[in-house]
């Protein structure tokens, strides 16, 4: 009965997240996996936590104040995986100071890791790649643009060797940064390389909020895609030792950047052989007159296109039963693809399993 | 009389700071560089700008709520360059939604970023370098650290050619990243290097605020000197290709990195030819027996040490008394070295002037 408080309290066998500043010891991880959170507002009337995703429970939590205006919420066990996260202060939404930042809802937000029992997303003793950041002047926009760029571990050291590429894109209101970040691109990618499991590949992630003025706010999927086949992939091919070929060239996202992913793939199938959605961009419509006809004639679409790949977590109810209704049709349709499914939200825990499963099948 | 009230309503002549989120329309630099913050938080009573360095002002700035809630401030004018900031909603010190964030006072912290007459930081038409994260197993400490390395235009075309590197700290609670991001570390060497200004170099920025244990706050200058001695030079040297030759190698830092700078640096003249003390890590003491002696015979240290290099903001009136003095002790003990003054306060745009003084006189 007892049981809850004493896992807030000092002693216990918690644990301050991975996803904390240096030193800050709040939030911590239960061994159940429920968190404590705890910040210092001594003047403030009210303070909450607000969930930024599914995998924290409804929220927002209320915290309670103690005598030298510390306030601590417990919250009951969430799913594995990273959720972002807010401070209400007083109504104020703003971030914890313990937390890193990460950006999401199109903003710098607060997110805290909690364990899962596997390891695939961590670093290990393995050969590592980087992840570079690259500017490059865009002609759609007139705005420099700063892709972020994973070479495999071996790409400084395989002299003249060629590598195909996987354009990778966030959801809404994130950005470049959060395959990186949030998604533990790099090191999902070491890790399957190091077992033999994926191909030695670069991926390019680009922000898919594209603003087409300067001061505005990210939008525009049509300029987005514009700038992905005018500025992005030359770039690419001229910078990079890349295999510039539809044959060895992919493109995946997630959620909003799985529409985009859909949209760009299935209508420039010239540039692209390997497609993945993650959690979305799945149009529930009749295969015949979909993304334009390209899936009407199946023989001529199977001979294209190496892998069309649709992803949902069995707890985002509504993405997860469309996806199972267009992977359905489209098997009906005599068009061949994946449909893989994971236990979590809408949410990074199911897109880093999205990506340990995609990654494989591709460039084979 | 009026004017003040008029340059913080619409349609002035004020620009969303390029410091902001994407879309964000505040905090707005006013065009005599005064800063209008407004944030929207109806429940608060009261809500404050905190500055986080000396070129804001001393502040804090109490905001006016109107009636909706919506909270404004214009400061005085400001500085030039780049300023944290915080927000204190009801007392609480948290970040400004419309700002990035930036890792400072051992947190992410709001920044504005205030236009200066010059542009030597910016990105222009020029080729550029990259800035790539590399990931490394430290023995020192146990744990994975992350370095970020520039490297120079031409790396990735120039076959075998070689490299001299730059060791380069940030200052106190910050870290890797805020060369980059703060100090605009590879537009200045692009710009530099475009113009031939500098020879292209690779510049290494590791963290400085060694964490010996698990869950501990960044603190350390010995298990820092160790982590660069003992594991990243060898790493850097063994992955990039660099000359790996004690005159083709130097250090700097700002404030607490440059006092690692001086530290590691006259510690290990084996290592390093240049030192840079950017706003700190002078001590003012006998140059006979300052850093155990090694400034105590001038002829063998003129002969070993190609640069030692020491900078100060005019508005940093201490650190630049300090530095001036122990200038012209080196002088009168004939130790030759180079004094640099700019009209910046203990910030970044000071530290960004250095790096521009700096850079192009190593390795000639």
């Amino acid at each position: 009965m007892a049981c809850g408080l004493v896992w807030a309290q000092a002693g216990d066998d918690s644990k301050a997240a991975t996803s904390n500043v240096p030193g800050a010891q709040y939030p911590r991880i239960q061994p159940d996996l429920r968190i404590t959170f705890r910040v210092n507002a001594s003047a403030a009337q009210k303070v909450q936590v607000k969930p930024g995703g599914d995998g924290l429970g409804k929220g927002p939590y209320d915290m309670v104040r103690d005598d030298k205006g510390v306030w601590t919420v417990t919250t009951p066990p969430a799913a594995p995986g990273f959720h972002y996260y807010f401070l209400l202060v007083d109504g104020f939404q703003c971030n914890d100071p313990g937390s890193q930042t990460y950006f999401g809802w199109n903003t710098e937000t607060s997110g805290v890791e909690v364990p899962d029992r596997v390891d695939f997303y961590e670093a290990k003793e393995v050969p590592h790649g980087e992840v570079r950041a690259r500017w490059y002047l865009s002609k759609t926009t007139g705005q420099w643009r700063r892709a972020q760029v994973y070479t495999p571990p071996d790409y400084d050291q395989s002299g003249s060797k060629r590598y195909p590429v996987l354009y990778l894109q966030h959801g809404s209101g994130e950005n470049e940064t959060s395959w990186v970040k949030q998604g533990r691109v790099s090191f999902i990618l070491d890790n399957l390389i190091a077992a033999k499991r994926a191909a030695p590949m670069i991926v390019v992630m680009e922000n898919g909020m594209v603003a087409t003025k300067a001061g505005e706010g990210g939008r525009g999927n049509g300029a987005f895609e514009e700038v992905v086949i005018s500025d992005l992939i030359p770039m690419i091919d001229a910078t990079y030792r890349t295999v510039a070929d539809r044959e060895q060239r992919a493109i995946a996202g997630l959620s909003m950047g799985a529409g985009q992913a859909m949209q760009i793939g299935l209508g420039h199938l010239d540039k692209f052989a390997y497609i993945g959605s993650f959690s979305g961009g799945v149009r529930a419509s009749d295969p015949k007159t979909a993304y334009n006809g390209v899936l009407a004639d199946a023989a001529a679409f199977r001979k294209k296109v190496k892998l069309l790949w649709m992803g949902a977590g069995i707890a985002e109810v509504a993405s997860h039963q469309a996806t199972q209704a267009w992977h359905e049709a489209l098997e009906k349709a005599g068009i061949p693809n994946v449909f893989f499914e994971c236990p979590f939200a809408h949410e990074w825990q199911t897109w880093r399993y999205d990506l340990q499963d995609f990654a494989p099948r591709l460039f084979r």
